[in-house]
């Protein structure tokens, strides 16, 4: 949505800074319609996601430093020569591109909202987006009432989680929220999950929102929960998915735990990336394969434990 | 097919040499019914394509030596431990799999087989499965031509291309193929293009009989062909893929240059695997991203000569 948009405005070059994933869109869109792009990403972003905005053809910039460097470096970037920029949160456009995910989820489900949504949050704009998409379902009559939001976040990069709670705190005390005077404070994100680590969510106050006015909640999840989610989604679902998606799986065996599940409710999960953009994950849950010689018998001590255990 | 063909079998254990992306799918297929599975790669296979495998619950055994290596000694495992054995091309029901993609490409063109199919050929299991799916597609009525095949290969990995060459000769001598009396010799294959690389193609005479029964071709292109085709595939289509798929794009460059395409024909390129699944082949065509430290200076210092050339 942002980048037909930045046509329209007449921009020669677009420019965002991602942990991968929203730029490699970008890139891929842009070298469709032969337009400039210039992509920040934290010096850290995995591999495969730097392999696919150079295949696209992006002009990629590796800056010393997270996320959240990468992001303001960009917004001095765009306004210093003029080109549009593409930021999450910060370019209204990408919510409007994230709340389609709503329209897809009702449409998939036979023109229905579920009962609940569990989102993975960074920036807040895909949970905000939903929730746009959701309440404009519901204005044009097309649902008649709206699913519970839940917030997936890794416990470094909670910045989200945390102000839901005190807004909590503020509507237990009989207040009423006053979202202008919601602040967001700042955290120091460090999580496999690289898509989510974020300092200071850029569409953090909407996040909020989107929880709070859904009346649904804020969950975390350690890094370790997310590395062993990996897995299990993949063997259980067939899907393999990168750490940032595994997190609304971790936080659906929370509720689960916390007896919170009702087994009648339809829940729509979110997975947002595939698993081959960050292999660390995988790679820190599961045992190395076994490096052996060409022959029958290497093979056989190799598996000595596997054949017993599988002959049973 | 040949998983749920090893339940029927009443199998324990189902086992495989891969260069990756076969066994993925069966480690996959595998984790859904419970059935243990074993692996075998080589040493080399891409980080990627290891943890997908290990994701899913494989046990992966990483050969010191080739795909030829591992297949061979996947064959004698299976042997001594009563597994079944999946290795594309010994396996019958493999082919029985890859001609369900004629089915497919089939239906897409809206009930009509193309004139020509541009097919990635490593053991040769693909291009002889799309063989046999088109035939029976002729034999059951449902279309009145069949397409010509073009094996695509690596220049390294082309005892296919040079086996096709080898009966073109014979039958240019007026005598007609003898298909039992087929030799196909092996090579030292060395190339980028990591899911083709391929000694012994173990399905090499079906794939043979695939190209010369169609009246199709062989062409081989260079690893600077499959690496320059990734990024050309990208832009152009939008589609990221490994260098063993960017091969039928480097081939259908080739059948341009040649003179030999015909622009009113309709032509169907298979790209069978993801670009994030061998990252190398990006990593050897784009220069690597610029790092810098997050400031606007530094910023403005490495993006010179692109703001030069977009503000234009």
């Amino acid at each position: 949505v942002a980048r037909p948009r930045a046509r329209e405005a007449g921009a020669r070059v677009i420019a965002a800074a991602t942990t991968g994933n929203a730029g490699t869109s970008l890139a891929c869109l842009a070298a469709s319609v032969g337009m400039p792009c210039v992509v920040l990403v934290p010096a850290s972003a995995p591999e495969a996601k730097l392999s696919q905005l150079l295949a696209y053809g992006a002009q990629v910039l590796a800056v010393k430093g997270n996320y959240d460097a990468a992001y303001d470096l960009c917004v001095e970037l765009c306004r210093r020569l003029g080109w549009v920029n593409r930021n999450t949160g910060l370019n209204p456009f990408t919510r409007e591109g994230k709340k389609t995910c709503s329209f897809e989820i009702w449409e998939q489900l036979g023109r229905q909202a579920p009962d609940r949504i569990v989102v993975p949050v960074g920036d807040g704009n895909i949970i905000s987006g939903i929730w746009k998409g959701m309440t404009e379902l519901r204005a044009l009559g097309l649902v008649d009432r709206l699913p519970r939001l839940v917030c997936a976040q890794a416990a470094s990069s909670d910045a989200v989680s945390r102000a839901v709670r005190a807004v909590r705190g503020i509507q237990a005390s009989g207040a009423p929220p006053t979202w202008a005077d919601v602040r967001i404070e700042p955290v120091q994100a460090d999580t496999i999950a690289d898509s989510l680590a974020v300092d200071r969510p850029r569409d953090g106050l909407a996040a909020v929102r989107a929880v709070i006015e859904s009346r649904g909640e804020a969950l975390t999840v350690t890094d370790g929960e997310i590395v062993a989610a990996v897995a299990e989604v993949a063997t259980t679902t067939g899907l393999f998915v990168e750490p940032a998606a595994a997190v609304t799986w971790a936080c659906l065996k929370r509720l689960a735990r916390n007896g919170t599940l009702d087994p009648a409710e339809r829940l729509v999960l979110i997975l947002t990336g595939s698993g081959l953009k960050n292999v660390a994950a995988v790679r820190a849950a599961a045992p190395p394969p076994t490096v052996i010689e060409p022959t029958l018998p290497a093979a056989l001590a190799a598996l000595q434990g596997f054949t017993r255990s599988a002959q049973k």
